[in-house]
């Protein structure tokens, strides 16, 4: 059964997707722990980061050093951080949070709300910087 | 000047080391927030793992790879989770740290206090594993 973020990739569920390309694909988390905090997944369904073979996983974060980028271009934060937990949704994926103190990676404090629109501008706004 | 991770590159301040090649070393962290609790360290001095060029990125997540199987291995845990946050120290560093619930990867909660002996036993065995 596919995961919701295969889900994603395929289309068959919407995403406010900030870049793509052959292996991967980065959207918006609809729970963020701030602002332009988004998910880089690779489109191979794998469950565990450590399971991914060394060039999907080299590819995984050189990606994700691209979208962080356009991140730090886009997104008021003082720098991007990087967390890959993994303990719910079985396919891997990086959570880069945009960050100004150590709390706003705290995966235990509360999510933000933020409208469909409000997701819908910041996302744009991180393509435009990628 | 030197930051404190040189320092242990260096052999300047002791660490209870568990890897280490020729770009790359991994030591306990001692403030750790679940036993095995490593920290993964690029030996070159940059301050933030998106100025890593890619080849030194690429290389410390391959190398990153490697110590966290070492830590599923020889640890108890469900899986290890990633964080690299780097507010504090300017020099590069992701945290392994074994997991079984979310919230021990989160960096607001109390540290373990673990003694010079629990920490060398640890690393003992982390080291076998590598």
């Amino acid at each position: 059964m596919a995961t919701i973020f295969t889900k994603i990739i395929n289309r068959e569920i919407p995403a406010h997707i900030v870049a793509e390309d052959e292996h991967y694909i980065a959207f918006l988390d609809i729970m963020p722990l701030a602002k332009g905090h988004v998910l880089v997944v690779p489109k191979k369904e794998v469950d565990y980061i450590f399971d991914l073979d060394d060039a999907t996983l080299s590819g995984l974060h050189l990606f994700a050093k691209k979208v962080a980028k356009a991140i730090d271009k886009t997104i008021k934060c003082t720098r991007v951080g990087v967390a890959v937990i993994g303990l719910e949704v079985p396919h891997v994926h990086v959570h880069l949070v945009p960050l100004r103190t150590m709390d706003d990676i705290n995966f235990s404090r509360p999510k933000l709300k933020l409208s469909q629109e409000e997701l819908a501008v910041i996302a744009e706004t991180i393509r435009k910087g990628f």
